[in-house]
């Protein structure tokens, strides 16, 4: 794939560059477009709400005719609880394929909810497989609902959803998809992976600052989702009807996030949309993993399963390591990277999204190898168990 | 009230001035804070929100040192359902004193809730009184809570929140308050009105941007709220150990917004905190009605229960008169007003928070002459009917 030659500006204000999945780096025009104020009941702001939806559901490519997009304020978490709580019946059971916190949370979310559920739960990174699906849902008839994680941020792993699509579809079944951190730069479109829901937030892979969520979900779901959602708040198909019926959101909108995310869905598809968005993310992800491993650090995953979004690495195995020590010294150097989530094995975890190229991850290499040589980290190899961990999704 | 006399800067790039109760006209300063991105889990943004909740916490003056401030994300009624789901338990009884839209949202959220409740409707804009309150927890020794909405920005009327609490406490039960559009503006000490929690957002008084709103709480309460809340999302119990105990907000913030609320905070705490933004809330209040009486519009209230957040007046009756043609009149001359809600008698209403003056005033008040010209409106008062609506609160 072919990535953004022209490099992209560094943080006009010099703030560091959050290689964190979101919220992160933002162009200054986007954060620009936050200069002024709009009154959420104005036309003007209902023709920015409208075409937001409008854009984000070209996104989905053919079939989108059946879609609508559904924003909801609060954070991306506030938004799968708006999906599994509306779009899922008083009475359904869903299944929740987990393999690290994101999988977690929406079992979490399910049992705040009262819904009843099951959770597959593969760990702290082992992939959900199609034929696992299956069995389960061949063993419980019960089963209504199934859902997936499209990215697991905890360990950067891109989970396979369209094996799972089709082990759910198969025994006539329906899939909810977070797809939170991989929106926006993984095409995932319902003429290739049938699916009944997404949900993704502004702050990821569009580049927009946080503030809400949105939920592209099938008209047929949203219209026979009245009365299921015990939330006023987070009830997505009042949300809908009401946004239908007057083009406006229930209740006061993120205003400046909107805007702020209206600029950013323009530079998505000035950059190429979903394919240009993706290119520059997975040369990114590849500089940054081709840097790492030559200063002798090593990827929890195989490539197969990176994603383009973030990489967890292991922590040398070296008594003069800290993480808490590597965090400063690299983000006194501009960098502010993310602790890792593993249970087992010690690791760190780097961001690929947000307003950045190769240029910018070379650096960020660099910046890893002095911070090493600075703490006197002579050997950044994982310690054994990590080689053996690893071992784990091979077999 | 004194108010401040040095006119306040018109919004720089030239957008209409928000006569909305919020999202508001905010300061430059305010939104310029919005141009850097910040890392939800770096020191540097947990020590924006420390600082945010303890400049919160410090509003509440004397016995503040029992409460404490949890942010929520999403719009104001995410904070009042978060309140309202958390702070009450699931076999609490629910007095809800409704004079407008709000009252009966917090309704409408307890049905959503499955918590038992009552409502006080006094249609839509009688206050309801101490004595009734009073009356019906005598009548009912099953209702554990009272809500009560601060202003009522249905009609801008401002409740007797002190007889109010003096009622509940005085039959041993609790007290809860919407003061969404009123925090920050008018004083609400719980040493003078007692009270277990308030809540308000971001972009009204405080004349931040929207995207979050806040609990303040007891401490006790906030305590005895485990298990409480059936959204993880709007657990406020959750949010507040996890606040406490790591700094961080339980999932990602609106940065940006909550990095513009922080200067506004500075600036509120600059212009004399509550009293001074009252002040100037209040002048422009009493500047805006004795214009707009001169032209012959007359309001809702009496002076007694005019707050200084939001004035609703009649439309005049003439058949020249049509909302949307003043509507569109008053944006073509930069002022965006707000639609009423009252259910017997068409009206309209002027807010008087955000970044405005007396000046200010004075403008949209003469705007207000020039449209009514422009209209042909040559009598500005309002039916004969209306005049009788405003007698039933005198009685």
């Amino acid at each position: 794939m072919t990535s953004q030659k022209t490099p992209i500006a560094p943080p006009k204000l010099g703030e560091p560059y959050l290689l964190t999945p979101g919220p992160l780096t933002t162009a200054y025009e986007t954060k620009e477009a936050m200069l002024r104020d709009w009154g959420s009941w104005d036309g003007d702001f209902r023709a920015m709400t409208a075409e937001m939806r409008t854009r984000l559901l070209d996104m989905l490519g053919p079939g989108k005719e059946e879609f609508d997009c559904v924003p909801m304020q609060g954070s991306g978490t506030f938004a799968v609880e708006a999906m599994l709580g509306s779009l899922t019946a008083r009475d359904s059971k869903i299944l929740v394929l987990a393999n690290g916190a994101y999988g977690q949370r929406s079992a979490k979310t399910l049992a705040y909810l009262g819904r009843d559920h099951v959770v597959l739960d593969k760990g702290d990174y082992l992939p959900p497989r199609g034929d696992e699906v299956a069995q389960i849902l061949a063993d419980d008839p019960a089963i209504t609902h199934v859902v997936a994680i499209h990215c697991e941020t905890s360990s950067g792993i891109l989970n396979p959803v369209g094996e799972i699509s089709d082990a759910v579809y198969a025994a006539g079944r329906k899939l909810l998809i977070d797809s939170m951190s991989a929106f926006g730069a993984i095409e995932l479109r319902p003429s290739e992976v049938r699916f009944e829901a997404l949900v993704s937030s502004a702050n990821k892979c569009i580049e927009g600052v946080p503030g809400f969520g949105f939920v592209l979900a099938r008209k047929s779901e949203l219209e026979a989702a009245k009365g299921n959602c015990q939330s006023l708040s987070l009830d997505v198909h009042d949300q809908w009807a009401h946004m239908e019926k007057t083009g406006q959101w229930r209740f006061t909108p993120p205003t400046h996030a909107v805007a702020a995310f209206l600029t950013a869905l323009r530079a998505h598809e000035a950059e190429g949309g979903v394919a240009g968005r993706g290119g520059r993310y997975t040369a990114n992800r590849d500089t940054l993993v081709a840097g790492m491993r030559d200063i002798g650090l090593e990827t929890l995953l195989q490539d197969r399963w990176l994603s383009p979004i973030i990489v967890t690495f292991f922590c040398p195995d070296d008594p003069k390591f800290s993480f808490d020590r590597f965090y400063d010294l690299m983000k006194a150097k501009n960098f502010i990277i993310y602790p890792g989530k593993l249970t087992i094995v010690d690791s760190f975890r780097v961001g690929c999204i947000g307003q950045m190229d190769e240029h910018v991850m070379r650096q960020v290499v660099e910046a890893t190898r002095e911070t090493l040589n600075e703490m006197g980290v002579t050997n950044a190899a994982p310690p054994e168990i990590a080689i053996k961990e690893r071992a784990k999704l091979a077999a």
